[in-house]
């Protein structure tokens, strides 16, 4: 059976796809449509359904897995597949949403071992206590969502993946510059994207909540670490404790980015730079790996909309 | 004896000041100075106190009575007192602090009664029931907290006079706009500078708490209504609690004034314009009261350096 | 017969509808084509007429009405029609332009007598008598033209309808502040959109004059003024006059929102306010009226493209 | 005796000096003092006069010559002079304004000349008319006001002389564009700047008058021509008027430099070019000439601040 | 035979045209598309060819005349062609991409005379030899390339046309301003855009060159005077030359628009300005061109987005 | 003999200093003056020379050591030296600059000997050959001057510095991103800054150079390889070239920095992120070191002005 990544425009076709979004919208004519992403192995296509019955949003939900009969058409440039039938996968047929996944690239045993390592080597004990009580009662979560909605790390386990990477720089870093308070960097790493976990509904078919529209992840891991302290009775004012917070707040490094505060600790600036990094990596490697050696990639939106070159000097 | 708006330069006075401001700068040879800002109930003036001793540093503390000998200069434009000599004063002295402050234009008691009132009108429990925890348990503060560090307000009490302006324009609005929220805005404007009362330190020598500088008083009204949450146990992810959060987060209107969202529900805007009408209003008659028909104020740093002038017009 | 807001894709149909807007534009081709924007009482859909000649650009101009054969169609997320056969209305069919309009939510005599009862409490002279002949110069305009082309209050009688909100916010805030001076902001906010009544084209297929594109309405009732100082022998360089001039150059707020000059009197910078909050308020009331508690607006261009949230909270 | 120029630091000197600049201030101890620039052929310098009385205040106005007895001192790098005494210039002194000012490189007769010439070139009767009757009614001021405050063409004079160059400018662009209207550009030249006669108060002791702060001078040349269109007759909608005052009021270039729209015609685009060429070329060559080759001139603050390097190189 | 500018929505046609952009794209179906722009003496059109093999890749390169059977579409309000056959040209037909190309509104000759003149009035040994030496060694590519790839001068011949402009606009004002040095300012206007015979690929089929892409047209000409200069025995560190290349570094005025130093001498301002005058002229007289008086022009990307209008004013 | 750094204000004094900078500015009076700054190991002082003949121009430049007779003061919360008495120091007295320069933290050897290890792992012929032939060019200078003039690295030997850190860096990150170009980047790296081997005039009394204030650092090592090219008969159109000399055009990142070409090849963007980590991890460190556990340093100008937070938390 062909893959999404094989259609070619006009094919007409008929596959089972993960619903990866599905966007309940009003048409200007007062009628719902659903405009969808469907998903497999192979890659993303969207497609519209139009005149959508109550009954029908509330079958065709993000995260189901559904037989499609499709044409592949071309709109402003993008693939998009018009939808001619849709129906539920059945039990009898491959309906796990899993099977139409990115995977990551690494096993998440070796990602939480090399986590609780670093764990160890936070000597400061409120950092190490907030730390380790965070990452317990969102641990479930940590290692199985992504890292953001779409641009890096946008597959299962990608909030761990790009949380020990960032890891992995700052201990070099730390080795490079020993006036850095590793204690206070590995926390600030390790709990950064923390807030994901609430902002995102989950690894498949992944939305902003409204707690993610309207808080913002770097908030929730904020209030996450007062909730913290009461239950592990901290005192809230300690200095400790708002160095830790200011680490999270300050992540975005400017406040047109979503920091409410600018970094003021040199660490919080480091942590910035290291997430940038790391983020930028993983977008760049992305796009290149998709073009031949002497072509440029699409304009890419988090690098503002740089193309970038793939050389053929080695 | 004299009062500090009565000095002219080249004066040479003695008289009791309050010490409103006291800032320890290393000067560019190692030694410690104190930048201080002394106060009575006539206006403020500056004076720098160099290679002061750690002992010096421990004793003229913000909030202190002093017995002040000087003499009046100029600086840059700025009138400043040269320091001859300087003592704490005794308690046969006038040494109490409140002496030498500006005072709010209003009554507490007055203040108190119209906010209680408008707790009444909020007829949403959940909002109802944080904005009472919270203002009782901050009670003492947000009476006597001024709003801001300069600017606007910047007086005993002003917080509170600031709020209950804010409330009267979010009735008016509420009166011609009845699509607005009034339980909503009216809980927005009551804790929306709340956290100025852990952001400062106090009406008195107010300074830039280490949580005001690392964390801002944004952020940390938030993390009061998680914790009041806690203690009042109110699910943290039902919409009336988001809701009531982002009115906090968002009140500053634009990332770049510190705000981690943009306002995103409508009385959120609302809010962060009845907020600017507040503060620019005091900050421009503040101003122009003190300059004659026909004259420009000050540029004011508050109104982007605008120069206001002030008509013989009526 | 079925309205513009029942139109399905696919549908073809039959109806008589309001010309809004006609623009001839021309194509690479070199062949003319009227791009269309077709109103009844229930919304509006554009429509592409290509290659129209120039008898047919002439018959088919903004405020006719027509009939209209056509298919709905979707482009680019947009409804849009595909137009099969245009004719004119004739006389002996519904071919009013009025009964397709959008209306006011306020009686024009109700509005009126609002605006004059406040010019009554204009009580500085200068400011009265340009009011007054001013709005008495362009009555009819006044009250039947809308305050906009698109956005907010963009309806037949919208330009009244916007002053008078304004000024019923203007007398709170006179309330709260007596330092203002009433006469002076009433007087800027009857006057400051009234340019657009030589901007606009009218209330039927408004467009922008070629004033209105080269000179823009902030400076048109600049003119009007000066205009006025002559017509009435008022001395143009006296203060009273400087000062109502400068209420209506800076009611933009900012040079990037094409004010020639900031705020530089009190009143100005409310007057400016005072625009702000009614414009958005009505731009966020008439989006959020269209969706659902618990959905987001589209993105609202003239709110920076926010999608504003309508909580279920109440 | 000696000149302005010549003072050196520390240097006590007598010497007959004009008042270019009197600004009274308040201090913030309550008492005013004045902000003298004085001004001989060969510079200027600042002065302070502490405590000024009314009458003093009153004596020592912009435009007077005085008899300084001062002590040459430096402050924040800037010249200036302590003021040990100071008197009025009697009668049978060189008490005339006229000996102490910078004379402009180029006799009147000849700038009127050239302006004359060109006005027959103007073959638009509208346009002609109008700029006659506006250079006619502005005559004297036009010949003798500066074309700024400070910056560029601060001498008396200096507004006709930028004109002049600007219309040179303006012809040879003309021949190499033969699609350029020069009836319009031309006239957008003549008047481009005329509204300075009312922006400022004269060519002695030069200040911004009320309306110049309030209204700019380009929203009042534009109100001159609304005058000049009734005076004589001109309709006022005609799009002669209208592409006129357009000239006028997008002469500025940007929203951000004060112009409330930006150049949509061809001629308008123009007209800001040349007169920003004209404008930075007197900057630059006025601070070229200060120093000598091989060296930098100081920051300029009409060129962003930029330091300009005269090359050895010929 | 039909040409493009004749072609009306819904045409099929028959006709040769010349290949003058061929972009190849990796559709995210994993096949190859090419993007066409077809060119005739009378416009452009653009037109998708799908699934592209190796081949026809090879085949179909910008620069080649092709015979193409297609169907006139409109696309995003752009006119498009689909494809139906498309075949090389034989030499038995019009198969010259000379045929299909704009002209040059100038003679070569006439350009080169020009130029030669000016090159006798730069007096400075040192940017005579280094001008003289890169226009001999550019001489062809100098009067064949284009100006721009798209915008202004973008004809064959057009920077040869475009350095010609600017030189007659030095001219003029070099003798209205008499201090600036003629030498310098003609041997910048010679070079400033010279790097554009590296920067793009020719005058036929014109696409940007992986220099002109990652150094840019700037760059490559400091380069090349560098080069100049140890092939002509010049000391690159002198004033001379240090001068010279800073007027090609600074000629695009702004860092913002990618030059890497600011002018900072004052014929290198002025060449920005120049520069300015003729590549905006450029687009406003195209455009203009286009339209009736009475009509606005498109929006003129390389002039922030703005219409232009065409007054009927004479 | 007291050091700079152990001067209180009114301490009058005598010592050997180092001249660091010496600015020969014209005053407004028309005479020159010195802006002095002396440097021993211990700080700098500011002091102006008033009145200066060309004799003692020539005679105090940077670089020379002086005795100096002077008093310490304060001037704008600055300290600086009145100067009393000067002369040179003789060559009996310790006269020799590098007694009173800031020594770098490495030994020279350690730092080449990392450096040439370096060198053998860029396997790229191409680069390899440039590197080797530019670093060898400007050994010496490269192991001698600073980073900068002020700000990060502003010490002897600074450059060297600062570059084998960024290797320690690009080491780590090409470890943690096998996808990275290693020879690319280190040989970026490398050369990215040694520009300022022409930019700056030195390790003592740092200056810009004429070249470096008009063509900069950037452009000049550009030249460099386009020079190494011609040498060593590498051809400059092939994309090794190309591709090297973007990493250095680009690795200020923005074109508001400098660069006139944004980061397009991935190795760019990294290379720009680890001169950002380095540069403000020095500024932030040097100023961090000043300040007590508990205190904020001052704003640092490189970090847009923050002022940093040295936390006691460990």
């Amino acid at each position: 059976m062909k893959k999404i990544r094989d259609l070619v425009v006009d094919d007409t076709f008929e596959m089972f796809v993960l619903i990866k979004q599905a966007d309940v919208r009003l048409a200007k004519n007062g009628k719902k449509f659903i405009a969808f992403t469907f998903q497999d192995g192979s890659g993303n296509i969207d497609g519209k359904f139009w005149g959508a019955t109550e009954d029908e949003i509330e079958r065709y939900k993000a995260g189901k897995v559904v037989f499609l009969n499709g044409k592949r058409e071309v709109y402003q440039n993008t693939p998009q597949v018009k939808i001619i039938k849709l129906r539920l996968a059945t039990e009898e047929e491959p309906y796990q949403a899993e099977l139409y996944m990115e995977k990551s690239p690494v096993q998440k045993e070796d990602l939480a071992e090399e986590i609780n390592q670093t764990i160890f080597e936070i000597t400061n004990a409120t950092w190490n206590r907030i730390v380790r009580h965070l990452l317990v009662e969102h641990q479930t979560a940590f290692y199985e969502y992504p890292a953001a909605k779409n641009f890096h790390h946008a597959f299962v386990g990608g909030l761990a993946v790009h949380t020990v990477s960032m890891l992995r720089i700052a201990k070099s870093l730390c080795k490079e510059y020993p006036a850095l308070n590793a204690s206070l960097l590995y926390s600030g790493v390790l709990l950064h994207d923390l807030g994901k976990v609430i902002e995102l509904s989950g690894p498949i078919g992944t939305e902003y909540t409204l707690a993610g529209n309207l808080l913002g992840h770097i908030v929730i891991v904020d209030e996450e670490i007062s909730k913290a302290c009461v239950a592990l009775k901290i005192d809230e004012q300690s200095e400790d404790v708002i160095v830790l917070k200011h680490m999270i707040l300050a992540h975005h490094g400017q406040l047109d980015y979503g920091s409410p505060v600018r970094p003021r600790i040199m660490e919080a600036e480091v942590l910035h730079q290291i997430d940038n990094i790391d983020a930028s990596m993983q977008m760049m490697m992305g796009a290149l790996e998709q073009v031949e050696p002497g072509q440029y990639t699409n304009a890419l939106f988090g690098m503002d909309g740089r193309r970038f070159y793939r050389p053929n000097s080695k």
